[in-house]
């Protein structure tokens, strides 16, 4: 079995990863499958967002688009910074210049360990802790790097994955921080993930009201032991509304906001709840119409990812995706619906945007039909 | 809107693509999560096949490794060329130095033709087609790029995808290809896509059978129309020994069975189905112990596929893996079970391993508990 890489590899990479469009483009030009983001429904989106917490710390999610380009024009609207999921996602993205991340995880391997505190000799890097036997390993790295890290306390308020109980066991996390070298206790992080979904209105507005109690109850046993407790962080486009009136929690981590997707928009909303444009999508083309009442498009299981269900078609009615496989999306067309041409094109809404944007090396950003850049996923498979 | 791309930003690609692990290295020290191939079981898998092949034309689907190395392999073991389904997917093989290469798909587009043709003067390029219409488009494409096109016609044998109908609207296609210039008409592609994963070996078999039946009766007609008809090609991972036996289809593409998946596993099989080893694991790193019966590790939504459901855990008993967030996988821990420590790795078996592979940009490859190579996936995210 030859094991040599053949010269050239970096050329296949290139070629392979073939970028779909080029400033000044049409829409009409972009190679399909091909991301694509509706600038205008995306700045209003990044607006309303920075106007409606203007009164209150935003550290934007950037899992949800891993591109540096749109972290910079988060920051430049106000944010405090972002939050990444993985060490090596914040890599990218100090690479890129952002100087404030807070990885909403724990890292608990010394290899991680020692590249994350590396990023901490030129950014301010958090990180979260669960267990007091990686609290050492954090000094050491830290040390190792003569970098400080910001340390939060995850506690789980609901969402039942990563965190410690509420209350006490969250206190002696925090004096073990209070104690240890390089690092700085900075506060609780209490993610209500299993909030987001909820359909109700009334259900994520309870949800994100028992997660506030905890978090308040917690933060107040922190400080009357004489620790400071400065952040309480949180929140998803779900919710984000809740934890901001919350009076506890006092930064917000939305992410999917920018850019929507389906499975948010089986949420329901209420008149107070602020509604967010779907901006981002699969501009896919259809290459087979094998029946009056089935096309096929080009856009199947690698184009999209499906655990929150398949894609809805955008602006085409009576026109349904209803069938993928690696390459096919197969689609229905009801016989009200005017047929489609080999060729044309249409754009389908992700079922779950996160996980569908880290299929791609680059996102399309169009205006008025016209492309108007083409940002490089910089931290696309940043999953170390 | 900052539109200028920072400098540096290939550095920060390079880095966020990190290399998860080194020749030598242990298992230990592989960075999680990983993808990860038992080379023992693979090569026997890639043995196997290439022995139970030996009178008929192999043509490995790539689109289960998007590989250079392992299609060198292949080929290497007999394999006549490769199947790819995506014009860019092609071209990153033809980069790597593949010279026979069929991509199983219609392609329709001006400017993808034009890039098909022109990987033409430099390896056999095949193509399908199933509509009149785009014929003259590929001859266009050939004659432009000075190539010749090697075409096949698609019928439906039941997968309901695309596809024209057996018998007269497939030689009425095969009249078209034999006088049009540019490119030749090699034969029929007859690929039962919804028989792969059908549960009982006699219901795979009976699909099977009707798939072998229209070819034959659609290779007649063209053949008494003076027409060649060379080759009638299809076959899956699920279906692919009944093809082999049927004494119509000579050649063959299977794909995912040098890696398998727990979607397949899920195939029942009879005492004479070859049985294919499971040599793909994602590997992946405990990060929280948050309970006695709960363990999260870090392989979620952007580490497997999750289209055919969740991974199972290999290995493990009394290990399940019940819920995943983007980076987070939750694992629940039988009372029975010996219980995970914080930094344990555990290898995962993806539902589906053909996007799970498209996920990542390398495969590491592992013997004896030792990294032999690190192979990268050349044609990662080349859905164009």
């Amino acid at each position: 079995m030859a094991l040599a890489l053949p010269r050239g590899r970096a050329g296949a990479r290139a070629m392979s990863q073939r970028i779909p469009a080029h400033v000044g483009d049409s829409l009409a030009a972009i190679g399909t499958p091909a991301l694509v983001v509706d600038l205008e429904r995306f700045e209003r989106n990044l607006a309303m967002m920075a106007g409606a917490t203007q009164g209150i710390r935003l550290r934007p999610h950037a899992k949800s688009h891993k591109c540096a380009s749109i972290a910079l024009a988060q920051l430049a609207r106000g944010a405090v910074g972002i939050c990444c999921q993985k060490t090596d996602e914040a890599a990218a993205f100090v690479a890129a210049g952002v100087r404030d991340i807070l990885v909403t995880n724990e890292v608990v391997e010394p290899a991680k360990l020692a590249r994350l505190a590396a990023l901490a000799r030129n950014a301010t890097i958090g990180v979260l802790v669960d267990s007091p036997s990686v609290i050492p390993l954090l000094s050491g790295a830290a040390r190792h790097a003569d970098a400080m890290l910001d340390v939060y306390v995850e506690i789980d308020v609901g969402a039942q994955r990563c965190g410690v109980p509420p209350g006490k066991p969250a206190l002696a996390l925090a004096r073990l921080l209070a104690g240890a070298p390089g690092v700085r206790f900075r506060g609780l992080h209490a993610y209500h993930g299993a909030a987001q979904h909820l359909r109700a209105p009334s259900e994520r507005r309870a949800a994100v009201a028992g997660a506030a109690s905890h978090a308040l109850t917690t933060r107040e046993l922190i400080e009357r032991d004489g620790i400071e407790c400065p952040i309480v962080t949180g929140a998803g486009t779900g919710t984000w509304r809740h934890e901001r009136d919350s009076g506890v929690y006092n930064e917000l981590q939305p992410g999917s906001y920018i850019f929507m997707d389906a499975d948010y928009g089986r949420n329901v909303v209420d008149a107070q709840d602020l509604r967010f444009e779907q901006s981002l999508f699969v501009l896919a083309g259809v290459m087979s119409v094998p029946a009056a009442d089935r096309a096929i498009v080009d856009a199947g299981l690698k184009s999209l990812a499906f655990d929150s269900g398949p894609p809805l078609v955008h602006a085409r009615d009576g026109v349904d995706y209803v069938r993928a496989s690696d390459e096919h999306g197969v689609l229905r067309v009801d016989a009200s619906s005017s047929p489609l041409a080999l060729g044309e094109r249409i754009r389908l809404i992700p079922g779950h945007c996160d996980p569908t944007v880290n299929l791609y090396d680059f996102i399309v950003a169009v205006r008025s039909g016209i492309v108007e850049a083409v940002w490089p996923v910089d931290a696309r498979g940043a999953v170390g």
